[in-house]
């Protein structure tokens, strides 16, 4: 499985995966995709350097990327107490009175409180992109819009091409405009941040759109070969995934209760491709999201309107903290895809990508049988 | 192009197309795909017969189908009389000022008013089926479940297969278990009834489900040869397609003003692939209809619930009627898929399925390149 991504980045397969452990990471490039390490959990940039050192020292010298978040609308700036009095008392009460309700532990006393994804403020992604480029990264991807054009100027001087999620034929054309090399296109059905347009219908549309000025990823409802073979017959020149790889063997974050998945991987290995919702509870803008107990309350009669970003997730996160610390699968906060439904035993990444290439390989035979009739 | 169902159905192309124009369905016939007559506008089984007759006379002997609609949840039998009692006033109001608001036109006063899809009713859906297999069609498809038992037997009685929708892989299975032949995989881009779940995912999922125990069809953004090639990739052994024919040259139902395309085509040319919205305003159960200022009005705050099925189609019977004889392109009641960003031109069925062909043939050389590398 070879497109002129694979020469371009020096990577065996087309296969970009974003995923926010570095053991995940890691193994994808070291299996032939490229591995993309999400930055937004690191508000320290200490944390990001120590981080990347370990891909430098774990990746067998494949090439990795990084990807960044940085709303095209810049957020208010200011510390997370200036912030805090947007937040209205009545939200607040809710989330104290859901998490309650929902019996979920509050934190250790001693534990500091996380202060939501300060990763959005632009001082802080700007943060990201002054260490991530100290490193031998082959591509910066921002999740929310094109990065400030003195960013992308910055990163395209480091030799480095940058990428952006697009979910619409006329946010790819924006991107492509501003000088991003590689648009993302992400269908609806994807995890975390999404449009209203289908993978299916979208990701033809960016192509045509673009009409080369950038090479496109198609993103969404990819998890098997045949997935694979499917966004490349609409014209990508590879794929974008992130859910399916939460399964993965590697992905060690999150708490576990002894040995084998961890709480949130058992609440994905659960689930089934109708088991997620899109709402704004997560960060204030559209995001698909595990459907679960935490969601069901912000569905219920009387719960709030979420609040605009950033907001919201300052409101959450506190919450997701605890969420994700305790013990119950039924009671997540977690981004992922429609594809979830097929997420169903945990695999190395090895094995993952493996199935992708053979997949693709029997489905592209499959299809010149038709084609011969 | 070619599949098993190719030989079953002696079809040239496995591309089946839903249309209620006979016209149309005629043309995909003669053109090599297999035509589905909707038969939901039909609510005197004579002008079935009469449309059946021209058919059978129009399709040089090509084999063609009928799709009909039979709730798997029975509606209520009746007459229209006993039915609108149980439609509130509140939401007549609401539709009568909604469309003196938009400018829609009365009807003339000695047209007789349309009494919404009694074709719905199982009574009518019989008649269809009694009709229908009088002629000799090849597919009897049910667009709302799987019929009724003793529908499927006599169906199958006279070696006829049954076909039907199903938005999940659960849907897929009791379909299955049910006796259908064809199940056709709606994803969530789809125009009419759809359900969350995106083709990208639904498809390979409802395949893997059935596991050849009934054949898939893949519908739902699907308009090009790329898609076509997409949707085989995913495991599909054909595509079902409906949208993509609205704007065929021969599709000759509703207004138009002079030569050219009617009102609605004139409205369907225009949108953008973002320019639908699924809601319940149509007939009760979520379907995606072009974005209008009529589903705009159900939009704005106010705007009473929809009803369930089949009320709202009944409470919306006349509008839509009031609203397909207007001239105004902006207040239609179309159901749509979000392939409509492509559908930008008037082209005959004829090059609509030699365009299919074509781009199935390059999307797949494409990707044999890419698998050869």
């Amino acid at each position: 499985m070879r497109t002129e991504l694979c020469d371009r980045f020096g990577i065996q397969y087309p296969i970009f995966v974003f995923t926010p452990s570095e053991k995940v990471a890691a193994a994808v490039s070291r299996a032939g995709g490229l591995g993309m390490l999400g930055c937004v959990r690191f508000n320290d940039a200490d944390d990001l350097e120590n981080v990347l050192q370990w891909m430098d020292e774990n990746t067998d010298g494949k090439p990795y990327g990084v990807d960044i978040v940085m709303p095209a609308k810049v957020p208010a700036e200011g510390t997370a107490v200036d912030i805090n009095k947007l937040i209205p008392q009545a939200h607040r009460e809710f989330v104290d009175k859901t998490l309650a309700d929902l019996g979920v532990p509050p934190l250790p006393v001693d534990e500091a409180r996380s202060e939501g994804v300060l990763g959005w403020l632009h001082s802080v992604a700007r943060s990201h992109v002054e260490v991530a480029l100290k490193h031998p990264i082959k591509l910066i991807a921002n999740a929310l819009g094109s990065p400030p054009k003195d960013v992308i100027d910055q990163v395209h001087a480091a030799g480095v091409p940058v990428a952006a999620l697009a979910g619409s034929a006329k946010h790819a054309q924006r991107h492509a405009d501003n000088g991003v090399d590689i648009v993302i296109a992400q269908g609806h059905e994807a995890g975390g941040h999404t449009g209203e347009i289908a993978s299916m219908v979208l990701v033809p549309e960016v192509v045509d759109a673009l009409d080369g000025k950038a090479a496109v990823l198609a993103a969404g409802g990819i998890g098997t070969g045949r997935q694979v073979a499917a966004a490349l017959a609409l014209g990508a020149q590879g794929v974008w995934m992130g859910s399916a790889f939460l399964t993965a063997a590697e992905y060690d974050l999150g708490v576990r209760t002894e040995g084998g998945a961890s709480v949130i991987q058992q609440a994905l290995l659960a689930a089934g491709s109708g088991d997620t919702v899109r709402r704004r509870i997560y960060t204030g803008k559209p995001a698909r999201l595990l459907k679960s107990r935490w969601t069901d309350a912000w569905d219920a009669e009387g719960a709030p309107e979420p609040l605009p970003m950033p907001l919201q997730n300052i409101l959450v996160s506190e919450a997701h903290q605890r969420m994700s610390e305790s013990t119950d699968p039924t009671t997540v906060a977690m981004p992922v895809g429609q594809i979830v439904g097929r997420m169903n035993e945990i695999r190395p990444v090895a094995e993952i990508i493996a199935e992708l290439v053979s997949g693709f390989n029997e489905a592209t035979k499959r299809l010149d049988g038709i084609r011969e009739g």
